[in-house]
Order: structure tokens, then sequence, then C-alpha cells
């Protein structure tokens, strides 16, 4: 069920990299954060809470997966989950790899900026994004059926 | 296993509702927020995907169930759950109420602070905090095993 005006059912909310029959895998650009992703439901509902069980299991496996490729791909100092939906009520939730060097660490990407990211670091995980999402949806495929569920 | 310096391996935390054999729920002070809890992890473990596929599965139905709570006695704009961990990284879940009037609303709790939270309705949650307590310990108790597993 789409809800008018909701960004999330109007658009995919970034670059499409994973597109499931129950949620799809975004990357967004976030200035200082080069590995900054997020694991869509595709259907509108509010709260984690708000899914039957099977449905957020399989959506924690999609988090999981997600955040298994950052580690295995980047290497980051930490991974960030975080679903808040205050400004879009619709089950999304943030995975951020997070590095020593980036614009906010180790504070939360929602606090202030305590220095600009090097863009030699930026430019080198860029550069390992092609393959982080081919594992992505390597990984996610094996979660997600290939045929839509509803 | 405890790791040396860790402020979650060597205390609680904050005000213990329910301590489990794999993970314990606080609450925690945080100004503008009047039910702000965390589900610890009680193994010194920094990810999410750090925990056996069993553990994960409980520790999130932990959280869903203080969601759960949360959504039941508060009714809440919105619940806000993250795990950052890059200040102290032993897997820990923030679990948010999150009102139109608290300190910050519709900002991450970590953005600035947007007004103060009105001291009335900072009393009528804190007042319902007990009732809510126990009910996290009811729904708790179901999930977590009344004996140790480790």
């Amino acid at each position: 069920m789409k809800q008018a005006g909701c960004p999330l059912c109007e658009s995919p909310g970034g670059d499409l990299v994973f597109q499931g029959a129950a949620f799809r895998v975004i990357r967004t650009d976030e200035g200082g954060f080069p590995a900054f992703y997020r694991v869509v439901w595709n259907e509108h509902v509010p709260e984690l809470s708000d899914l039957a069980p099977a449905d957020r299991a399989l959506c924690l496996d999609a988090v999981v997966a997600v955040e298994q490729s950052l580690r295995a791909h980047l290497h980051p100092a930490k991974v960030n989950l975080a679903t808040l939906g205050n400004m879009v009520p619709h089950l999304h939730w943030h995975v951020i790899a997070r590095f020593e060097w980036d614009s906010h660490f180790p504070a939360p990407v929602w606090a202030a900026a305590r220095r600009e990211a090097p863009p030699a670091q930026l430019a080198r995980v860029a550069a390992l994004r092609p393959l982080l999402a081919a594992d992505m949806v390597r990984q996610l495929s094996t979660l997600a059926p290939a045929n839509p569920r509803r």
C-alpha cells in the first residue's frame, strides 16, 4: 500500500543497489560518509514492530547482509545501524560504515561535523563501491525471493 | 568475555529494568527524552553481525519487545532504534520513544536541541514508567531463559 506524499513510496530514495520483492537497498550521498546505505522496506509501514515476525527477520537479515559486506570490503572502524523515521515514517534502516577519518567520527552522523573527510580516503572507498555493491547483491539475492511475494 | 575498560562490561550502564542471561535492558536519563531505553548484549561484541543468527534474533526480539511496550503504554509519535557504538563498541541498542514535544523532534536525539521539553509532559511520561517497566519485564521474560546460557 502506497502512502500519498511519502518520498519512499514515490521514489527509490537513492541510488538503487538491489531491488527485491519486499525490500530494496539504496546508496545515498551524504557528504563525509562514503559508504552510507539504506535498507528500505518496500511497503509503507512506520515501525519495525509493524512487520510480522518473518518479515522482521527478513528485514534484519538484509541489514546484516549489508553490514557484512561493508565489513568485508571496507574494514570500517564501526558500522552504525539506525531506523529513526521521524521525518519519513516509512521503515528504512541506515547502514553506515564509519571511519576514524570521516567527517563526524566518533560522533553520530547526525551530530555536528568534526572535520572535513580527506578526499583521498573518500576516493579510496568510492573506488571499492562497485565490488561492494556486487557483493551486496550476491548476498541479498540469497535472502530475497526472485518473484514478488505481494 | 569482559573487555577491560569497557563501561558496559564493568557496569550495567543505567537503571536496570531487566537482567537476562544474554542481554539486559536499562533506562537512561537523557534530558529531554523521558523514555530512552537500551538493550545491552551482556557479552562484549562490537557489531550485530558478530552474533550467531540465533543470538541476533534474540537480541532483535528484545529490541522489538521494548518497542512494543513503548508503543502500547506511551503512544509515541515514533520509536527510534539505533546501534552505533563508536564510543563504546559493545553491542547496545538505543530504543527511544519520540514525541512531537521532546527536545529534538523531529531531529535525531544526537542533533542539536530544538526546544526545552515541557516539564508537564516529561512528568506525565515519568509517571507511566513503572507500569511500562513491568510490561517490559513480562514480555522480555518470555524471550530470555531464566537460567544463564553461558
